[in-house]
């Protein structure tokens, strides 16, 4: 496989084209940025760390028959993935409120849902991301309703995959954001990355934070706390 | 009927028991406010026009079985209603995008919708009145699924009786709110008001803005524009 000219930087990752037409390469960055760009930083270690969780991840995934765009890990910090284009859609699986839906319903972060909430945000950094309805998603025809219902579907089994996955490592799984893409023929699969930049993780016993949030809220180290995850889902830490 | 003490004063209405025990006594007031009450004034007139075009919308939704707390008309700024519990719910619904959804899409306003959409945004002023999604609806319990859905029923009801009807009147109804509420019994009724302060009304030739975005946006007369759509719906001034 060669690795080709790049077709996309993402504020986390590069994309690159390949010799192979329906193959993409992908890099991960040290870069952490929160609040919609407006916090920066790099943080050594931090592309060895996501792409050894996410790869770990995508095969969990993948051995219970959920569709995803991961072919396989390529080196500490680069994997290969098949093409799609993206759908415009955030969709965020919710087990514990925490974050901005504390803020937008005036509930204490920590409190439980009954139900895993579901919920779309456009994807548009221009707009911030926003919240929106399935009404919504249709009316800017970012999907259908049997898309929309499928991609929820499929969000929904991720979570209950990776729930009883966590909890018996000791962590929460308070929530998480996906990103779906279609590939040339309209297939829906799982793109993206599943890694402590997008989901949040917590000590069950200490509520102790093990995501992105040590970022966004200047709570300590970083890597510490992804290299905490990769040791609970026992993978081996190349930083 | 006999007016008793106040239950309740809003924004734009105080409520009033009445010796009856499921009827109440709404008298609106001249106060405008918007974006949360950040801006405010007394506009006088404004409460006669609001009970008038109120009482008249309210009536020809009867006549079309949709179901209000509206008894009748008592003073120039007063009506009789049947008593309710408010659902926590502002529901809108929309036939062309303006205001609040044309930033949050990134969407000219203006532009018309391929269907109505209607969404729900949480009755709660310190959070000022966050959009949510029906999910979120459920986990605060505002309202159950079965009532989730009667609500947006009658929502679309109300839409598509008034749309036309507005329509023969030269006037778009590009969108409007609606609350809903609950008699003791259980049954959920279309409540609180219809009027150019929960309606957007644009004239059908010109765009010309008929409604409180007239206040909002510091566009002229509020009670001219008010008083044109109660002379096209065929209403008398009080003022």
């Amino acid at each position: 496989m060669e690795k080709q000219e790049l077709l996309y930087e993402g504020k986390a990752k590069k994309i690159y084209a390949t010799d192979q037409e329906n193959i993409l390469w992908l890099e991960y960055k040290d870069d952490a940025t929160a609040f919609n760009g407006e916090k920066k930083s790099s943080i050594a270690g931090k592309k060895v760390l996501n792409n050894e969780i996410s790869s770990l991840l995508f095969e969990v995934l993948h051995k219970e028959n959920v569709p995803t765009h991961f072919v396989e890990r390529l080196s500490n910090y680069e994997q290969l993935v098949k093409k799609v284009s993206i759908i415009p859609l955030e969709v965020v699986v919710r087990n514990v409120i925490a974050g901005s839906l504390a803020k937008r319903l005036g509930v204490e972060e920590g409190t439980k849902t009954e139900q895993p909430i579901v919920e779309l945000y456009y994807k548009d950094d221009a707009l911030g991301d926003p919240l929106i309805t399935d009404e919504h998603a249709l009316f800017l025809k970012a999907a259908s309703w049997d898309e929309l219902a499928y991609i929820k579907f499929l969000a929904r089994r991720v979570n209950e995959i990776l729930l009883p996955y966590f909890l018996e490592r000791d962590i929460k799984l308070v929530d998480f954001k996906l990103e779906f893409g279609k590939t040339e023929d309209g297939t829906i699969i799982l793109a993206d990355e599943v890694s402590p930049d997008t989901c949040r993780f917590w000590d069950i016993h200490t509520n102790e934070k093990l995501d992105k949030d040590v970022f966004r809220r200047d709570l300590g180290g970083l890597t510490d706390a992804y290299e905490e995850i990769l040791k609970r889902i026992g993978g081996k830490s190349h930083v």
